[in-house]
């Protein structure tokens, strides 16, 4: 018997012709922060600030490619290690950038630390070829991608912050209305994404029905992020079968999830059952899940989420996207994978809404016209950074002190007996925030 | 509950900039035949001539992409009728092109009639851009890929032909290891693949030991196409557990397979639990193979082909590549493939060695020099047709009466008692062909 071959050494081999001298000359990372309402979820609270990591890529022509990760001491450091380990390499090289971000810290966590920088490789490869990063996917099937407004439960304003932020307090029925009223008339939404996992049940399957009483034509999916016992989530599936378009993570674990929608006709979606990249295999083929919720941020790249998203199509599961909170080039980056995708597309999640007016590209903000974003021209992503935004958001993380997120500390300061235990809740006795 | 969104209509939008006029003016598709010596194995005997299809796509610009596909009337009649429904789409437009594909015949025959149209809008769009097409695969990890010496068991010559073909007969293990020296004098492979599943297992066991003796430092893998009972199977791998790197295929369906793999220390491997795109998902999720061959011709080219290698490496499966009878458009795809894969790779499978003498393609065949087949520099795949051998070869094919694959009638001429039974040799009792 023979061992297998090691990955194979890396090749420094030149594009042909007069591409050759096309490398990452030099990658600038900067964390920033921006003002994030109090949304709340089944991990707390969303702090003042959200933070996020700016990958600059500069190739050795002076091409600029952009990519957007998650915050964090952490992962900007890790970022910041992959960063040295693949410069001089070709711009087009992104299989073996990953290979060497791997290599440095293991798959599961190079995939979130080399997500940006896979996106600003092919950023600017897409420049430098005077194409799309779209074209570099397989090519659009779509010139817009439609997203859904993200409803969120919200305290009405940050606990050391005087009177409601802009958006006021959201945590009844009416309230919800309201808040889909407003993202509707602003951004024309045309689907609605509740999270859940914060109030007692009933009053989150109260609120689910009136945003669907109130929008009768638009869809509405549920989230509780795994915060439902499995009979919990049954009931509430039976309760909402001709309300909502699907349950997503509504109980914890394979095993779980697989007997509610066994049990249940309403269509049962996951992120959290499969976030990482290998993550997928399983819930594909169990087929524990109607629908996969795909982020390129946690799996290493665009090109990787644009694999699983064929996988899902073959497997006849459909599809959606995760969103954390995020800046313009996240935005730009998700439009351009979901302007790629194939099969059972569903709308997608983003938190956009929630953060543009702190966005750091140019030009302003991504347009949101109709609930959808039209696929950037290009060439590339098709975003550019305002270095006067950038340093300014930079600045704002500098004289804060949120250096890695931590939603449930934040939670606990209004609700000392906080527990974010998952999979927990019955319906009888549910909910870590009272709605009044 | 709300029906998941149907494709979204194919968008026409153009590439940008100067390249707006990139699309794909037409596609010509030439049936051609070439000689093959009677190479055996489980399905029976090659016949004289093997047939492949040929794809030039021309670009508005006047680009010619090429693709290489299995041979067959029913096969080139749906290639035929996808290069109808693809015309004028935008040459980067590879997933809507796949996505009409599997409109008109259905997402497994369109995998197979798509994969070469794949390949030339691949082929061709990276000359547009002018890199190679490993480029548009996350780019190249190594610069040469090898290929293992692909030992056939074979007559002497064809039926109705009058002595020796150049090879000769090739049914002992003396034959056997003068088949492997005279490939290893021509074109320096390192590792070894038999094929088996045609002479009684003993018979083909003591051919693997004696290539591997002949060779010792030489990896000796086998796959008799799930010829073997699993009891057999089992015998095999304890017997030869110190001799071979893998066995590929030795037992039928994924039960069997998975209980071999629990009993047995070699690696066992597979082509036929995974041709299908889909089917790959079983065979990574249950680890029923350490190693899977990939086929871009069956899983719909070389774009899916890579994201089932990124599949593959999360699961820590290793990597291979399953070959027909082939010619020089369909190495250099292999070759684009291979060179930008990570993980466990092993050496991959060619026909070619048997089949190059009849190449279609400009310069003389591929070069094979230690086992090894160089990256072409590209741009594109970096090969052209010869119009002359692509006329000669249609020719040949139109004068043939050849038109769809049997080994199993041209077996029968032969021995008229062939069964082509998977699954079901003992050791006792096996092997369709004798020896002598």
């Amino acid at each position: 018997m023979h061992p297998t071959e090691p990955i194979a050494s890396s090749t420094t081999r030149a594009l042909p012709g007069g591409r050759a001298s096309e490398r990452i000359r030099r990658i600038v990372l900067t964390p920033i922060a921006f003002p994030d309402p109090p949304l709340l979820n089944s991990a707390g609270a969303h702090e003042p600030l959200a933070l996020r990591s700016i990958v600059e890529l500069e190739t050795t022509s002076g091409i600029i490619g952009l990519g957007e990760a998650h915050g964090g001491e952490r992962l900007t450091g890790e970022i910041a290690l992959i960063a040295d380990a693949v410069r001089d390499l070709p711009v087009s090289a992104v299989t073996e950038a990953g290979a060497r971000a791997a290599g440095l810290l293991g798959r599961e966590r190079a995939d979130r630390a080399f997500a940006p920088i896979e996106v600003a490789m092919l950023d600017a490869f897409a420049q430098h070829l005077g194409v799309r990063v779209v074209d570099l996917l397989g090519g659009a099937v779509r010139d817009r991608v439609e997203f859904s407004g993200y409803l969120f439960y919200k305290w009405t304003g940050h606990l050391d912050e005087d009177g409601p932020d802009e958006w006021g307090e959201v945590t009844t029925p009416r309230q919800l209305v309201q808040l889909a009223t407003t993202l509707h008339d602003r951004f024309g939404f045309r689907s609605w994404k509740l999270k859940g996992g914060v109030l007692p049940i009933a009053e989150e399957v109260a609120g689910a029905r009136a945003v669907r009483e109130a929008f009768p034509d638009f869809p509405v999916r549920m989230d509780p992020n795994c915060r439902w016992s499995l009979e919990a989530a049954q009931e509430v599936a039976r309760t909402l079968r001709d309300v909502v378009e699907y349950l997503e993570d509504p109980c914890l674990g394979l095993d779980a999830m697989s007997a509610l929608r066994a049990a249940v006709d309403v269509p049962i979606a996951t992120n959290m059952l499969a976030e990482r990249f290998d993550a997928h295999l399983p819930v594909l083929t169990a087929r524990a899940a109607d629908v996969v919720l795909l982020d390129h941020h946690v799996v290493g790249g665009l090109r990787r989420a644009a694999a699983l998203a064929a996988l899902c199509e073959a497997a006849d599961i459909g599809l959606s996207m995760h969103s954390n909170s995020h800046l313009g080039i996240s935005l730009a980056a998700m439009t351009h994978l979901a302007a790629a995708v194939t099969g059972r597309v569903h709308t997608n999640d983003t938190h956009y809404p929630w953060n543009q007016d702190f966005d750091v590209i140019a030009g302003g903000p991504v347009s949101i016209v109709d609930g959808t974003v039209a696929l950037p021209a290009g060439p590339g992503l098709g975003v550019t950074l305002d270095r006067d935004l950038l340093a300014e958001a930079h600045e704002r993380y500098l004289s804060s002190d949120i250096r890695e997120r931590d939603d449930g500390a934040y939670a606990r300061r209004r609700v000392p007996e906080f527990d974010p235990t998952l999979g927990a809740w019955t319906i009888e006795q549910s909910g870590w925030m009272a709605s009044t």
